[in-house]
């Protein structure tokens, strides 16, 4: 089973800033991480980063017909990418949406999410165990298929 | 480990109506997958359920001290229910709020949660495997503490 | 044909206070001019008050399979209610939602009602007489089922 | 007792179209059953429909002393018309706001009534047994005088 | 100076009902006053009355290059008649709106004017006096010309 | 193919006023060269034109079954005549919806279109010209059937 | 007959500034104007005008009893000042509201009069002449009592 | 003089949380010292406690006729609960509404009170001692009757 | 202790009118009351009223440091007045703020109080006797310090 | 004539995904399409896409001298780029918005265009062919100029 | 080069208090220091400071043909004067705003400035220093002109 | 001292389009102002612009420990991109926002800047010489640090 994992604007710097919110494990650790509790899991994980928009919606489209599941940490478009919704609106693969921090407990702005109504769920505030949560749900997921 | 577990109203209906949003297990089959799967995670499941709010509010209330993690699906109170909010605020365990449905999918006054700000985080869209989710997490937590 | 009526809080007090808006008649008088007015239509009429709105949300679920029709006044609830709204909809009766003064005419947040959409119809203004409406309404609907 | 039924805009269409909400009666044969059931109730009922706004806020003016009972259901104009709110306001009979469908269980714009504050009460969901009902009230509140 | 006065919906009620608001005198003796008053001030009143908000566009229309002014008292239609507003842009007469009553005082929606933008002024609140001083608005308006 | 064109408040004095908006070609000469122009293209084209918003649901309930497609410019209905919506959603013909001028480019309340939900689509912005564009555009959603 | 005529801020710069939306007349001529006005009226006028928003609030109070009318024009104060809402309620003298401008065909938030509602009613759109319009009402009113 | 003093929803948690906002008393003692400080006053103090919103409103109409004055902290219904506002509007006792911390220094949500209307006034912000002064105020009140 | 009592706009006028409102006492009596009052409790009362609310920033800032407590009553600027909670929230002195009539139960803007966030907390509805409430919880919270 | 086709995110799945909204052409035989019709139409047609919301800024600042006509389809970016937006006004070239589905039938949030201000005209509703209408219209305007 | 400085409610406090977003430096030796750096830039510079709304009105309007330059900082009126923008829209000197803290980071109601429309610029968030800059940005506009 | 200028989408057209609003200087030209007027200051000064949103956030990432200020202009991006915040909140640097018209004095939507509470302040309305404060305000606080 193969996923995909995408990470949005500024999840490069994790480790780096506002340790208190996003923990202080550096991005390529992280990285590492998830792959190797991934393969712990059964499954192949592949990561992709973007600052931009467009390149997110470009990697949901790629995705398509080649990854079992999709993991989305859509970061700040998270709260108004349209076009990014659009993108898992029109790809046949079930996405998960993570969240770092727990994006019901801070500024308003940060309550709504415009991406996850194309997302099977959301997984919001555990911090990077949040991707492992988001994995076991899609291997979950297809088994009940 | 000792969780409890906190359903609001109507969850007890489950298997047996809205069936294609909720799915088919019917309530006392699901707490005992729940007690099950918490058995193989290490963990002691307790289970309650209550229509009324302020029963609710209660069994918070009365989780202080006696538990070491709390799972809550609040059902309709997610939305408008500041006591159970306040009763989450007021105590000392850790939360994970659940819901079975993608509520960010759902009628717009289903997308806030005023009572997830007082939880660590919050699981939605993962049918009743969001619990064992949630089981997931609490345990991560409580190793990283 | 078996009906339930199920009054929402403060309606006990009906015929005590505030006779310009709720009338002169008080509550268990009410009752039996229910129960009376049912009889006639050959309808069997059972009531249930609560100020407790997780006691409503019961008394629905409970009503499933017992009744034929549901009355409800869900008074305060009307306008906040989604717990009442989940119940409505998860349960199969038919039913009609009543209110003894006009709603629509009073404070704006009074105009509301979270849970008429959860049934058949509303019927609001007409006072006590509003319930017998409601009973007709429901023994009219079965005869078109 | 004289009744005036004033039905607003595409009402006339009943039976045409969107029978799925509005039913498979036409509507002459629903006036003719009006007619029928009012009589029954020794009312004579005299209907008057117009798709403009304002022939109906004339059609409220001329029933002024002439009738002793209004019954209403002023379609797409229940949402907007203060001209109409004003006529009900201005003339001096019982009006009773009827609606085909639930609408508090349609579009959000379809739930307020800018006309029922003006009305005795509202009927909201029954079909054209709504008008029947409205019938009724109006009976009942002649006898209440 | 010609000038039409263009009364909206249920102004033709006048002296009937709701006198505490509108006044006593009946809607021709009202008519009679501006003639007579307006011949005093040398202006040659026409006064119009329709419930139907396309036939007082229509008299807009038509009133073009046919007067000198317009007093226009759109009643309910002032609050959402964005017809009559096109009207009163699309032609070229100086136009007054009058309000009987005094519209900032009564319910919110009263108070905003859809139609006043396209008038040279508003004049609210000081009975059938209103015309008068419109007529006299209108009058210093023509010598300022 | 018959195509019925269906003109709002005001469109009749267009070439009077507001040419900066609106254009400088008058009432009676757009209706030629739309009948004249729709003759090009096979199309046989009806033209009426009201101000009152009940005449135009009544001219839109006529058109069904007689006409082939509709070519609507509600003018000022456009944002506020559910009447209009509803007639539209009644009927079992195709319509476009045209404005002259580009409406999202205006002021706030000519942006939201109450009416076009009920249309195939809106063409917005070019002139007269715009009646032509939908008469193509009905013209070929007739070969796709 | 003595009648107070108040106004607001930046009126004393009537005549120097924005000429194209207040006119050409300085602000000594223009109280010239209007006493000699008031006099032709039969009328004794005195008139304040302070930046002060207190200094309103103080002179209203101080004309209740010494004046039989007031008019005023709290310019900006218009807008926002309950200060001077609750004045004019506090005293008993019939007061008229007097804009130079049209304040409905202005900027949105010049559109509400948060004072108009302790007033007998509005003039707004006529200049100076509006002054003048407004001390005929109140002349009309004396005689009405 | 008798006066019930009713507390909502986590207020008998004080003294155990966020001590910072609530104080560091616990509830019983609280409970005490509030009996024995109406004991000075020559007051008749009973204290009821529940987190269930129908259960306060059955407290309030139990107290109809039995006491004297109401001291009702709603806690979080205060923001919500029209059932306890309607409860309150029911019943014919004087009742002051008192919260422990400022509502109107915290979270936008918890400034408004749905239940103050139907209170004789509000005392918010002086911890415990809001409850003395509650006391002292139906004290005075009753004085004044 | 030393005690300052401002008063805001029109506060001045208590006693002459609205007097259903705002009591009988005229506002002198009222402050030998106060003086009275407070002298009893062992505490020095100055008064200052203004309608400016320039000058009730200034009495704010001379406060500071010269007395002990302040009582505030901003009357209508407590809704709009951001300068006199920056000068509240500059100074250090214990606030406490005071509105005669509740303030809950009134017109929808006179809900919200701007200035309360800065102070101690608010204490309204219970007409002059507010003072004295507010006397005795500035006393008591010099005790608690 | 040379034109610019600008297609925005997800534009390029077209064909393959959400049929019922879009239809069933893929895009590059879309592409073939609208050069065709353009070459039969005389115009020379260009065609770009991207997903990345600064190239489709780039790209209309590039068009800038180079074209006679822009086509853009903002698609997601339709609704909130402010970017695009600023583009279109910068440049000087005639720009027509098109939409393959009718935006005004959907989901509330994609009903307002942020771009369609800067454009002469919106086209929305009519699939693919909605290109070819957008194209005639830029010819018509050409010839207009 | 003449510039006026106009500082609004409770800058006069300046290095009393709040000092983490204010700064230290009291209000007299801030005045110094702006006028030495004015000084130095060849800038004849000359404060003034009000507590009241209306005061700072009669100093814009003083400054009118007596200054080359404004230089403001309305504090709190930023946020709802009126008058304050009628003022400097009323006279002719350019005009930049001035705050010392970033009120973009700020409340939400300090994000907003009524009175910046009227200005040639904004500067905040620089302390003290963003007057000098203001000052650098008076001269540099006036070598421009 | 190191500067990085990063310059948002459409700011590249500068001198060529709408130069009414942003001035006639072209892009290069103002790129060696900058430059030159920094070196004059003393300060190193690197242009960056980018017309992608996520570029923008990737040159903010990299100025990282490389610059000792940012002087940023997201210009459209100013409005909505949260992505540009989240970086600038991110890094660790001193950044000033900098518009070259004055955003508080255009349409609506302008006026609120999602990015400046980011920043340490903004300069907004002077042109490119705000860029030449926002270097003296960045010189100014490294004096201070």
């Amino acid at each position: 089973m193969k996923i995909m994992v995408i990470n949005g604007p500024n999840i490069n710097l994790l480790g780096k800033r506002e340790k208190d919110i996003y923990g202080h494990m550096n991005y390529s650790s992280i990285c590492e991480y998830l792959v190797d509790k991934g393969s712990e899991l059964g499954l192949d994980i592949n990561i992709f980063q973007s600052n931009i928009e467009g390149e997110i919606v470009s990697a949901i489209q790629e995705a398509d017909g080649r990854y079992d599941g999709l993991i989305i940490n859509p970061a700040a478009y998270t709260h108004y990418s349209i076009a990014i919704l659009d993108a898992l609106k029109a790809v046949n693969i079930k996405a998960v949406e993570v969240h770092i921090s727990n994006i019901h407990a801070r500024e308003e702005f940060r309550k709504n999410s415009v991406t996850a109504p194309a997302c099977m769920g959301q997984i919001s505030g555990f911090g990077i165990y949040g991707y492992i949560l988001a994995m076991m749900a899609l291997k979950e997921a297809s088994l009940e298929d």
